[in-house]
C-alpha cells in the first residue's frame, strides 16, 4: 500500500502537471476552430511556453506571430515566431518596442483573419505601450504617486489602464475586427479578465470619469498631456473576441481532486477563492482533521478516506524574522493542531515551485511532524510566531522542494484523512 | 416558499432548542440507569435546570440533592434539593460553603449509593473548597501570580487542581465508592473532561511534581502550606463513575444539519472545534460561496442547496473602539465577501444569546447587506477595522437577537446556498 505521503507526492505531481502552460494551452486550444493564416500574439511570463505548445499544435495553421516575454525567459526560436523580452514587474522601453512590433503585426489584419492572442501573468509590465502623446516616464510618475498615497489597486488600474495604448480592451480594437482567440492562463484568484494582464481583449468597465475622480481624489500632480489621456474613454464592449480560461488555480484544485479521487480519497473542492492569513487556514485544517476523527462522527462530516482541497493564496503578516513562506506558514500552524493525530497529512505549496524567499515550494506534515521538531530541540510554537517555519520543517523534514515548476496559478493545499 | 432567512431562523432555533439543559438532560439521563435512592449533585450556571430537569424526570427515585449555581441563576426552590449560590466567575465563600454542604452530603454514601452528577460550566469558580490547610486567599494569591506572569491555562489549571479539595477527580474520591452518574454539559471545545469545571470526577493527567516545577518556573512566592498542598497527588484513576457528555456543540452542529436537511439543505459539518479569528473565518465562508456561485463548478464542491456548518468559539483581536462581538464581526467580514452574491445567506451566533458586550446573540447577512449598510451611510470596510460590527449589523438589519437562551455550547456557524 502506498503511505499518504506517496499519495500526497502523487496529488501534487499531477495537479502540477495539469496546468503547465503546454497542456494548459493544449485544452483551451482543443476547444477552439483556429482557421488558416491565423497570427500569434503571447504575452507574459508563460509567453514562450503557451506560443511554442499553441505552435506545435496549429503547425502550418499559424502564418506570423510575436512573442513578448520577460527577460531571460525565452528558451529559443520558435519557428515563424519574432520573440521579444523586456522589463518586469515594471514596464522598460523593451515593453513598449515589443507592445508596438505587435500593434504594426495587428494592424494589417483585416476582419477576415484570426489572431491566437496567449495570455499570461506579468502581461501588465510586459505588454505596455503609452497612449499617444504622453510617455512611459510620465505613466510611471503617476503611478509612484499612487503607490505613495495608498491607492487601492483597483484605482490604481483605473488609472493605468485609460494612460494604455493596449490595456482595458484597447488591444482588441488594434486588431481591425480580426476574430482573436484568447488563451488566458490564470493567476489572479477568481480569474477577473479585466485584470488579468490588465484585460487588453477584455471591456473595461472603469471610466475616464473615475479616472479623473481618483486624480483629484489624492491631489495627483499630472502634466496636461496625461489629462488630456484620461479623458479617452476605454471600450466598453470587445465583439471580436472569444476567452478561454485555462491553467487556472480552478483546474489545479480540479486535477488534484481527480488523482485524490484514482488514489480512493473523496475530494471535497472547499474553495479555490482561499486569500486568508496563512496560518489561520493551517488551524482551520486542523481543526476539521479533529473533526474527522471524533470518536463518534456525525453522519453530515466527510466520509474518510477523504481529500479535502483548497486553492488561491493566502497571505502572510510578518511578524517576525525568521525565513519562511506562506505556504511553509500554513503547514507548521496545521502541525501544531494536528499533532500525534494519526492518518492525517496536510500540505500546501505554491505551484510556480516558489515560496516565499527560500528553496522550497512548501511543506507537508503530518501528526507526528511536531515530534520530529522537538526531537531536533526546535520550539514550533515560537518559530512559528517568529516567522521561521521554513527551519522548523527542515529540522522535521517536512519541506516541499520541487524547483522552478515552469506554471504560476496560485497555490494548493490538500488535507489527506483516512 | 420558505425565505433563507426564515429557514436561517428556524435552524436557530431548533439547534439551540436540542442543547438546551432540559433536552440534554432529557437525552443523557434516558441511556442511564439510575437506581432508587440515588442523590443529585448539580455544580454550574446551568446546574439548576439540569437539577429541575433530572428532578422531573427521576422524581421519587431521588431521596436528596444539592444545587450550587451563580448568584441569581436559581429560579425558586426545586422539591426535595437544597440550592445554593455562589461567587463567578471568581470564588468567594459561598462557593466554599456550598462545595462543603455537597461533601458533607456524598461523605455520608456508601459503595451501594448513586449520585446524579450534574456538570455544567462555570463550576471551576463555584464548586471549590481548598485542600485542607489551606484557605481561598492562598489559592486566589498562587492564581493572580500566575495570570501576571502570563502562565498558560494549562499550568494554572495544573496548580489549581492540586490545591483544590474537589477538582481533578477528588469530588469522586469523596463519595466511598458511591457509583456517579456524571451528565456533562460541555462548553469547552473538543469536551476536555479533564478541563469542564475543572474535571471533579475524570482523573487528572496533570502530576504534583509538574505543579512544582510552574512554582519554580515563575519563582512563585508562596507559602509553606501551599507547598505541602502541591506534594499530595491528585487522583490518577477514577473507578466509580460513568460520563456522558451532553449538549455539546457537536449537539449544536447536528441539530442544525438535521434542521437544514429537514428544509432541503445538503448538510455538511466542517468542524466543531473552531478557534479561529473571527474575521478569518468570516472571509473564508465567503471564499466558500463564491466557489459555490462559479459558473463552471466542479463535480467535487458541494452540491446545492447546501448548509455549511461550523461549531466553536473563534477570537477577535480588538485594534478598534467600537462596539461588537465574534459573532457579529464574522458576518460582517463575510458580509464584505459575497456582497452582490444571490442566494446565501451566512450566520454566526453564540448560543448562550450573547456575543460580546452586546444585546445581540450575533448576526446574518447576505449579498445586500453591505448595499444596506451603504445606504445608511456606513462604511462596512472600516466599521470592521474598528472592530464596530453591531452598528454595521443594526444599520443593516442583520442582527441577531435572541435574549439569554439559557445554554451555553459555543458558537454556531452557518452558510446556506440555494
Amino acid at each position: 500500500m502506498n503511505t499518504m505521503r506517496d499519495d500526497a507526492h502523487k496529488i501534487i505531481d499531477e495537479a502540477i502537471r495539469a496546468v503547465l502552460p503546454e497542456k494548459a494551452v493544449e485544452r483551451a486550444l482543443s476547444s477552439m476552430h483556429v482557421k488558416n493564416g491565423a497570427v500569434i500574439v503571447a504575452i507574459g511570463k508563460a509567453a514562450w511556453n503557451m506560443a511554442k505548445a499553441a505552435k506545435d499544435l496549429l503547425g502550418a495553421k499559424i502564418s506570423d506571430g510575436i512573442v513578448l516575454t520577460k527577460y531571460h525567459h525565452s528558451k529559443g526560436d520558435i519557428e515563424g515566431l519574432k520573440i521579444f523580452e523586456a522589463g518586469h514587474p515594471l514596464p522598460d522601453q523593451n515593453s513598449v518596442i515589443g507592445t508596438s512590433k505587435i500593434l504594426e503585426l495587428v494592424s494589417q489584419l483585416t476582419s477576415d483573419d484570426e489572431v491566437v492572442f496567449l495570455v499570461s501573468g506579468g502581461g501588465s509590465a510586459l505588454f505596455e505601450k503609452p497612449l499617444h502623446g504622453i510617455t512611459l516616464n510620465e505613466i510611471v510618475s503617476v503611478t509612484d504617486q499612487l503607490l505613495s498615497c495608498a491607492a487601492s489597486i483597483v484605482e490604481i488600474n483605473t488609472v493605468r489602464k485609460h494612460l494604455s495604448a493596449v490595456k482595458g480592451g484597447r488591444f482588441a480594437s488594434h486588431c481591425n475586427g480580426a476574430k482573436i482567440h484568447a488563451v488566458v492562463l490564470s493567476d489572479v484568484i477568481g480569474d477577473p479578465l479585466n485584470a488579468i494582464a490588465s484585460g487588453p481583449a477584455y471591456p473595461d468597465q472603469s471610466t475616464s470619469e473615475e479616472a479623473l475622480a481618483i486624480i483629484k481624489k489624492y491631489d495627483l500632480q499630472i502634466t496636461e498631456n496625461i489629462r488630456k489621456a484620461l479623458q479617452e474613454e476605454t471600450p466598453k464592449a470587445v465583439e471580436n473576441c472569444d476567452t478561454v480560461i485555462t491553467g487556472s488555480v480552478s483546474e489545479l484544485c480540479e486535477a488534484a481532486a481527480a488523482t485524490a479521487s484514482a488514489l480512493n480519497y473523496h475530494p471535497h473542492i472547499l474553495s479555490s477563492f482561499v486569500e486568508n492569513e496563512a496560518k489561520e487556514i493551517g488551524h482551520f485544517f486542523g481543526s476539521i482533521a479533529k473533526e474527522l476523527k471524533k470518536v463518534n462522527k456525525s453522519q453530515y462530516t466527510f466520509q474518510t478516506p477523504c481529500a479535502i482541497i483548497l486553492g488561491g493564496e493566502t497571505v502572510v503578516h510578518l511578524k517576525g524574522k525568521g525565513k519562511g513562506g506562506r505556504n511553509q506558514e500554513l503547514v507548521l500552524a496545521a502541525a501544531i493542531e494536528i499533532e500525534n493525530i494519526d492518518d492525517v497529512i496536510i500540505f500546501s505549496l505554491g505551484s510556480d515551485g516558489t515560496d516565499g524567499p527560500t528553496d522550497a515550494a512548501g511543506g507537508i506534515v503530518d501528526g507526528q511532524s511536531i515530534s520530529r521538531m522537538k526531537s531536533a530541540c526546535k520550539n514550533p510554537a515560537l518559530m512559528l510566531d517568529n516567522n521561521d517555519a521554513y527551519h522548523a520543517l527542515e529540522a522535521s523534514n517536512d519541506l516541499v522542494i520541487t524547483g522552478p515548476t515552469g506554471t504560476n496559478v496560485n497555490d494548493l493545499i490538500v488535507l489527506l484523512c483516512r
